[in-house]
């Protein structure tokens, strides 16, 4: 048994997963979703944002919560849904769940007593989307290199979820991988699952670098420097996964003429209706664990 | 020790093959190649065809020999090079190797005595070359499907070199794979690699269609006829890796508004470095098979 | 549809064959299998061999055929089951299928127009049994060695259907497997697969082998002779699954204190269910490729 | 440059240790390891404890320090080594490096301020040892079922470190794996690895239990209770890694007549070598991080 759930701002995922809640029964509206919803399934279409927050056991906001400040991010509304009129109208009693909810957003919430809940903080969350992450990460190697992943010899830089994902990815496929890692645990996790190790920063992993078709970034801060670039083949590809500020020096690349793809929020792009699913399989378990609404 | 070698036409993989084998110590010379070739490297650049042939012991014709009739394949080359021309200067001491000769090259050579290897007829060619075209399909299926490899059910036709090579690879990816096969033979294999096995073609077969996301062909007949095609979900990719006349009924797809890809010559295509190093190997073999030149 | 099946002699394997054939729906009889049969099927069992080969129109024969010259194999029955007694029973009419039979009798049967199938000579038979003897070596090699296989250097010599499935399993384990073969076209294999091949004899052998903590030979002629053991560690381990005459010179080995292990018919020993639904498979097959009986 | 070192008490890892860090130069004296070192490396032999405690800036107790109250673990040894007659030579500038410390000698020896390291307790120890006890566990289910892994139905509760592995081995050698884990996040990993995961407990976990040829416990409190014992086949084999007091009810178990098997402790028994590597590995991270003695 679901609580009645209002969609309120949101992209493709959003549409997707409202059908997916009421193909599975749930009561369902939608505010800021101006695309067709398929008539196939019973999602009705609220009039307006007062409307659909009064529906609602449950609201579910996208991710992230406001992509510009002060306004709910929902490209596929004609309208702009102001964060303070949402505010204004959320009850007590509601669960708010979404993605990056700004911070005085869920303080406020928080304030008046509304449960709030981010998605995206969930380590399930992150871990489910580290698999399309490696994937699209695979598809632009193969995109970028004149050589196929196996037998090539790639160096990733990092051994947490995406690493560890991309690493098995990559051995699977025949590539020879070495993985970098600052903890003892990481780099036992790496030689655990076959994948030779070294610490960052070493000696030896500038050797490997010196070796490496290809570097596979997924640490969000300086890993590769100009020194660690300088090491590399001149004709290496480097794919940089991680967030803001990323962990490569691209001026320094720049002038070193390497060629360099910084890769930023994969799921939703490489595989948007998998992206979908990762986040309905959360929002049921967030559910799940809340009691309902 | 190297017989000398004279490339004769060739594209990009030519190149790379003279420069490998230049490097290795072998003398060689090229023309028809018309892009510069790197400096460091002995590769003498043949002012005429007839320099050329004279030049090597054993002559390197490129893959296909001829693209067009009685030409010899040399997109690189502002000429254009007669095959009579090259047959005339030929002498039967040479050893001629080469991708897909013309029939009657083959057996106007042969009269003459000239042995003649053609790479393209041997099996560890296909079954190295099976490797850039299995990952090739993998990023042509990441592309075009929405979702994630990872967790989808992918059928593949036929499990000859490429279909066990790209079974393994997206079981490794963590797809569901279910192959077709005609012989028993075949699909005791794909059971033995782990993955579920079907006649083909067989009732079985069909209820596998319904439930695919992608299916990817690899005989050259017509497996996917329209019923099967007739079975795939609304929004399911065909990708057909076949040689012509492929297995595909293209119209047949195109009327359903299946999504189809017919990918040929996949390894020059995305791994044009890996593809060199394929011909460099099998050219290798041959001539340590044949004792020199 | 199957036709009247008649169980002859046999170990536990045909137990469970035939109870497996009773539960589809087929009609079964047995003699000779003396061990219980569950109630739950319907097996019936013959009274006598004449009654056995009258009631079946098809006749399943163990594997093999005659463990002794002149007698139906048949280690859980009382009585000795003559060949010939069995010989003069058969009617033309009658399919007979078994492993290994013995020449003298096969030319007999077909003589008189006995339609006879040898599961064990059929190529789907031998790829299915290469998965429990792959996995019965594992078992081996953890018991035999002081190490894991994961980090452990493999030498396997052959690559044929053991050694392809061996190699990956090993692999997927975390060993460092290098293949060593005679024809291009395994060399191929292995490397397709992520293995790192030799030349089945070349001096790159001898210097994997010197590095290698387990081999495993897969085929039968003299391939670990003196100077190849020699190369070996003092504390290496060797397992020979080759049948008769094997491919390790055993006698050197003694000498020279290195561990042998000498594996034969492993898929009975380790996992005789999967050993018997091989078989059934096959069978399964067989009379589906006759037609019935 | 390693500190002097000296081993009091320990099995035969602690030999391989002593022999391996004075191969690569340590200054190396062993006390209660009475079999035979090699010649070759020179680990000297102490005379009297004193003697050894004397020697040592850095101290190497076993695994665990005490298997009897008081006592050091020393099996062997021929005389008693203990507890108080240790701590009283100790000095405070030492550090003392062991595995599972009792928790009176810690304190003893931290309040005179000795540095203690407790191997068993890094997280870098405990992954690594999970690759031998996988493996180990492995050997135990090929042994123990009458199928291959190859194609068996597996069921894993628990999804950490061990179970993680063990599913990625399982699922490389083709068996069907699912995973019984109690965290969202236990159970995304599980999915993310290509593992079908049920939560622990569930409906879902008590009709995959029904389906599964093996269950291997990797947690530490009552999984598998009567009710989740009395739904397995009842040829079904359980192999339980969990360290006292287990997760199965073995009570029950036998009264139903279910296979079980308590694998406890089985680096050292399955892999003696890799176990002392892994050890070693461990000290040497240890010492790196101390910054030598």
């Amino acid at each position: 048994m679901y609580p009645a759930l209002s969609f309120i701002g949101g992209d493709l995922r959003s549409i997707q997963m409202a059908e997916l809640f009421a193909s599975r029964g749930a009561s369902v509206c939608a505010y800021g979703l101006d695309l067709p919803l398929s008539e196939e399934y019973n999602v009705s279409r609220a009039l307006s944002l007062r409307e659909a927050v009064a529906f609602g056991e449950t609201l579910l906001l996208p991710l992230p919560v406001c992509a510009e400040k002060g306004r709910v991010n929902a490209p596929l509304c004609k309208n702009v849904i102001p964060a303070d009129d949402l505010l204004a109208l959320i009850r007590p009693e509601q669960l708010v769940i979404g993605g990056k909810f700004p911070a005085d957003m869920l303080e406020t919430l928080e304030e008046r007593g509304v449960r709030c809940v981010d998605f995206a903080r969930r380590e399930d969350f992150a871990v489910a989307n580290a698999v399309p992450t490696a994937e699209g990460a695979l598809a632009l190697a193969m995109e970028a290199l004149p050589v196929t992943l196996h037998g090539a010899r790639v160096l990733i830089t990092g051994f947490g979820r995406i690493g560890r994902i991309l690493a098995a990815d990559l051995r699977a496929l025949g590539a020879h991988v070495t993985a970098a890692a600052r903890s003892s645990r990481d780099l036992a996790w790496a030689e655990a699952e076959g994948v030779r190790a070294v610490r960052l920063p070493s000696e030896a992993l500038m050797q490997a670098a010196a070796d490496s078709a290809l570097v596979i970034n997924t640490v969000p801060f300086a890993v590769l420097d100009a020194a660690l670039l300088a090491a590399l083949p001149h004709d290496a590809v480097v794919i940089d996964l991680a967030s803001r500020p990323g962990g490569v020096d691209f001026a320094a690349a720049e002038k070193m003429n390497i060629k360099t793809i910084w890769a930023l929020s994969l799921p939703g792009k490489v595989a948007p209706v998998t992206a979908a699913r990762i986040m309905a399989t959360t929002v049921e378990r967030i559910l799940s664990e809340e009691g309902g609404a």
